[in-house]
């Protein structure tokens, strides 16, 4: 037995879907201890933009090692924090016109979630928050309440409250899928919302992904999220953006929502803030709901986590021009492109997305699961989401080189054709 | 007005009390960026357990970068993480004969609460958690339940549910205090749980701290200790011990309940479990209660923290003989000597502790925050905890050098000595 | 000042609409303590289906007390109790098939209510009740999270959980309005329902009154009904009807969905049940949910009325045969025609309901109330209801004589036009 | 099968304990459908304090009927209204110089708790309540949460939140009970209140009883009781007494806590207040909190029943002078006398009371359920109370003559002997 399966909890997961023992990893690519290299379209779950062990990040972590920088130092001011502090207000807000301070806490985006939550039911003296089918906000109980998937609520064990769920408005329906998430739908709650007698009350915040991403990939239509920002205002509810997954230059740019002309009260960044992989989380909060904080009412011990300040400011380089994000709309088309045939040869897939995060869904979890097995029996490391796990979710590093890039979709490709047939 | 001023939001709270920008460390030491060097007794709240930048963590964790050791892998298989756990295993759990598996989650102490309560509920399929006063488990909705204070739940935005408190057992009372705490209390409660008309039903868990770091150093008495156990087995609850601030060697002894005769259910670690500063959680689950988790129920981008394994490895390679231990036996005695003359002088004064967590209740917040100031300007850096704030809480470096914890102590012997004089 | 103005709380309300002390009732007619007569088409909320002081019930009840008859006796046999059962067996029960039991409680429709909740939720081990915007199910804790209406909710001083919220299904829409009540916002709960990752857990029951009177004489849609309890069946739900307010022959027939061909696991039944206006509560369970009850779990000091139960045996016998049904369907018809003309003269009425109790919109709570206060001074006691309080309630005791019908009506078509041609 | 066997709830519960049909009754006598006489002291559970059929309330209800009096009048102003209140304003409030308000609603006892609790909550803004182990105070959501018996508890289905329970101040312990029930727990809990680091937030009200009856008959010590108005004074809490069991002259004066010399913000009412066993309740309500409520926002149907102001104002004539107080005082005496010898005879017995509400303590349910049977088959209706249900509880009309008196306790003592000799 290995140490894993003698003493790891039954809880850990991954493990068994990649049932190997990672020891190297460098850009896209994950090498195991028996020396086999794996493609990795997964990268950490959205984690790993700039790749794995990403030079000038790994180089600027290592030199702030040798000088002694500092390491820990809960909220207090260092030299690091300034500097990925000025250069996050440069690089992105100022250009944005965006007015926002930057809130950090414990480091894990549903930390990030419950900070907003509570800021969110301080403004307005509310208690409900409105979140949607299918989003993921965390694990945590406050977050979990927001967290739509059965299987994560079960484990609660307590009701989960204070938070109630409607259709979601995707860009374009999900194969099968009858859940009313357009417009019209919207508009019924809307009408419930400004109707005494329906049982609804206003609510604190409306906290949504613009693209759920382990939801399955699901894009939010941009006339529907503009709805629903109206409706925040007309509500004087928060509008709160979890841009955790999807954020940090995923989808082209920096921010998920640049092209969809909506102003967040709070955004919500953890996952490729940090860089290179260690953890961070850090809420973008609007000065008005910003100042309703009493220092240290949401506290945490690894708030400020300082060798991710040290590689999240190389991070925020990348976002100096706009060399990588054409890189990331290049490859998204070569993405699309590359799997327009099998789309084709079956009806039944379906291709999500926006940017370098898409979702093939394969219309079932056991299908879904073969894939992922096969593929990664065959060097490619990619994970399923989505309900029932039916959606394979392409997520590589943006800096992925090319020859990686056609490979890992020609395993993917491969992979699905295969299984497909064997389902018909 | 710096980048923090203009850009970090209000919530900040120790940059307020330390209003300087940090910029190296070393071992007890931290250096401005004015060129200003300050002990450390405070290590980061009790994460520092080993110094800044441990030389030997240091190293360990440059040489896996520069190897290009994986990153970030969630709860996939590493190397990293294989070393850690066969060493945690064989320093830590086989000479204590505990059966406990490893269950790692996002990189918070509140996240380890958080799943710790989930399983106890799921475990006994009841609700109700029993905390206690003046205990802190973190700032996520359901871990906030358990924490006492009041500054911090009112901050959560909606009823906290599901967890009672009740008074803690301390070895010896604070001064002035009337909680009841001693084994009366806790007889007391043990008749009404076994009333089935007293309108308390028997809890999933009993959550404690064997000593409150922020809730002012109380330390448990031992016997009241082993009466909750007993209540927990009894009742049929599970025990869980919250070692996040007090475990890791802390006390004088891994864990902090090592002399304590207690077997708890699920043990919770944080802080210190990542050696040098950075983010980690690992709950200790007993095998009963681990065989109830379904793969992934409690998820995490964050859960399982290579560089946090490299130099937590590193950490654990100090318990492996009692060298470090018996430095920490002589230098708690050390500072209880140093501070008795201190004690002796004005009787309104209070020392509690065990090993290398002390608190000295100066009797107000005032007082503490004066003399909180005073010992930043001589150059200490120490923090207030407790109720009110009113407990100054000596948390060093384990490895802090003999000279550095002589001065450290003389700064905040003539600190006190003069706030006191002055409020006398 | 009069005694109430001394002494009666600030919470009275229909004294505030009505303020004159009344002192004789007769059938449709009250009498004040001034000498004057007023039409009554309100009949106590719908109370008093069979008329203030029915001759036949007013005598069972002298009867019954001059015989010393138990009038008190929780839920003891009485012979009074005996005949009631007997008789509700024979008369409503037996006749359609109805296997269900009876259960009483405290003699309110809130108990009636939360009674129902209980074991529905026993029955599925599950906390969320489904109810519905508009619905109306009463004060007490459990019932007012299912009551929509804000001004109720709003004193509730703790948040209303485990009861959700969705459209209601009108036969015919409201003026106005746009819930996307129709089969279309069904069919999309449904989806998201069975689909595990949107949120929704399956509910415990599925709560509604098919025709919500105090919400404004919503009357359900046959299709919609017939969904929503397919609905209840494919959730393993418990679908319960509350026919507090027209139930007991208010639409008819004795059940408000007698012509529904539905199946309830439980129905609620309160106001008319004691007949003549002393309280009573009643909750039909059927036997596979009855059997789950454990003796005493849902106590309640006045449940089992015996002044109840035998002026509600009288009511009952009004159901042996179709006399007094046929009277309503002829009432019913001619309150129809009576008001054609006025609807016809304006096309901002709507009318809305199913037997003797019926709706008229007038678009404003402003405009409603104006008319109540007109038609009082007239001579007509009605009452407003519906969101903000916007439809005129016409529920006159089933045994109104034509003459006073008649004149009610003429009251109420004359202070209608007179509101509205002012409003114009 | 009789008709209860064939149509009635398995949820029945006194049926059982006396499995007869009652068909007649005459203050403290009724006779089954076959003639057989039981002596009552049960008196409905507190409800027939003036005896069944009490001959001037009976005679005051046949009028009132034969007159057309308004029988269902929601909240609107009677005459018979008019003059209960009036008499409840003269007899009762003015002499205790108490300026409460009446407020009627649902008539049922945990009615009136809700409605007292939601007020206490809007009043402060809170929305803890503390009430006591043992304590009852109904069956719906909000009530059941301060209701602490375990067996009705775990009929809600859903957590009960926001209401926590603490010892009793017994005057006297139970015999074998440590719930620490004294005035150091008292002071210990209001050091925890007082503590913003214990996790207690001060509660909305203190809810209790000065005698728990269904509890037990546990008599609250008076200083105790001074203690918990002075604690709940010092927190800006209301003290709400739950009167509903105990109040209307059950123990030699009208309220249960006129001799204890406090001033309770609201007192609840219900059970005797109606005078003959229709159903009735009221809560009397400082003006400084009345002025809260906004009219209708605790509705209900069957508030304010007229048949229960026209017997209640007859029960309210037994106040006008010490008649009938005096004749309670001295059958207390005559009571406790009459026990003396069989309290004697076996220590293991408690008897614990004031003025006519004693419990017998006899140490089993067993015991106390064997008892019960014994007795009604020799003629005498008593029920059992207290955890487990091991009290039996005196409660006979207060008018019960002299004979009944002797003979009921005669076949007590004896039925108690015989059982307490068997289980020796």
């Amino acid at each position: 037995m290995t140490i894993f399966e003698q003493r790891e909890s039954a809880i850990r997961g991954y493990s068994r879907v990649y049932p190997v023992v990672f020891d190297k990893a460098q850009n896209s690519r994950q090498t195991d201890d028996q020396g086999k290299e794996y493609i990795d379209f997964f990268a950490g779950a959205g984690v790993l933009n700039f790749g794995h062990n990403n030079p000038l990040m790994k180089q600027a972590m290592i030199d702030y090692l040798q000088s002694d920088g500092v390491l820990h130092s809960l909220d207090m001011q260092t030299t690091a924090k300034a500097e990925f502090m000025q250069a996050f207000t440069d690089i992105i807000l100022k250009p944005r016109n965006m007015p926002h301070k930057m809130q950090f806490m414990g480091p894990t985006g549903t930390n990030a979630v419950e900070a907003a939550m509570k800021l969110a039911r301080r403004a307005t003296g509310r208690t409900e928050i409105l979140a949607f089918s299918r989003g993921f906000h965390g694990m945590t109980l406050g977050a979990l309440a927001a967290t739509a998937n059965q299987y994560f609520r079960g484990a609660a064990g307590v009701p989960l409250t204070y938070v109630s769920h409607t259709a979601f408005g995707c860009e374009k329906p999900c194969v099968g899928c009858k859940q009313n998430c357009g417009l019209d739908s919207l508009e019924a709650l809307r009408n419930r919302y400004l109707d005494p007698s329906s049982g609804l009350a206003a609510p604190a915040a409306i906290l949504l992904e613009t693209i759920q991403a382990e939801g399955g990939v699901n894009v939010a239509g941009k006339e529907w999220i503009k709805k629903v920002e109206a409706l925040a205002k007309e509500l004087g509810a928060v509008l709160i953006i979890d841009d955790i997954q999807v954020g940090c230059g995923r989808t082209g740019s920096y921010f998920s929502f640049d092209d969809l002309d909506i102003e967040p009260g709070i955004v919500c960044l953890a996952k490729g803030i940090g860089g290179a992989g260690t953890p961070m989380a850090m809420n973008l909060v609007h000065p008005d709901l910003d100042k309703l904080w009493s220092p240290g009412e949401h506290t945490g011990t690894f708030r400020g986590q300082n060798l991710s300040f040290v590689a999240g400011k190389v991070a925020l380089s990348y976002f100096k021009n706009d060399e990588l994000m054409s890189e990331v709309k290049q490859k998204t088309e070569q993405m699309k492109e590359a799997l327009q045939p099998l789309l084709k040869s079956d009806s039944s897939l379906q291709l999500r997305g926006k940017g370098m995060v898409m979702g093939l869904d394969v219309g079932s979890g056991e299908r879904a699961s073969a894939i992922v097995q096969k593929c990664f029996k065959d060097g490619l490391i990619i994970a399923a989401c989505g309900t029932g796990g039916r959606v394979l979710k392409l997520i590589p590093p943006l800096t992925i080189p090319q020859e990686d890039l056609v490979a890992g979709l020609n395993i993917l490709i491969n992979a699905t054709r295969s299984v497909m047939e064997e389902a018909a």
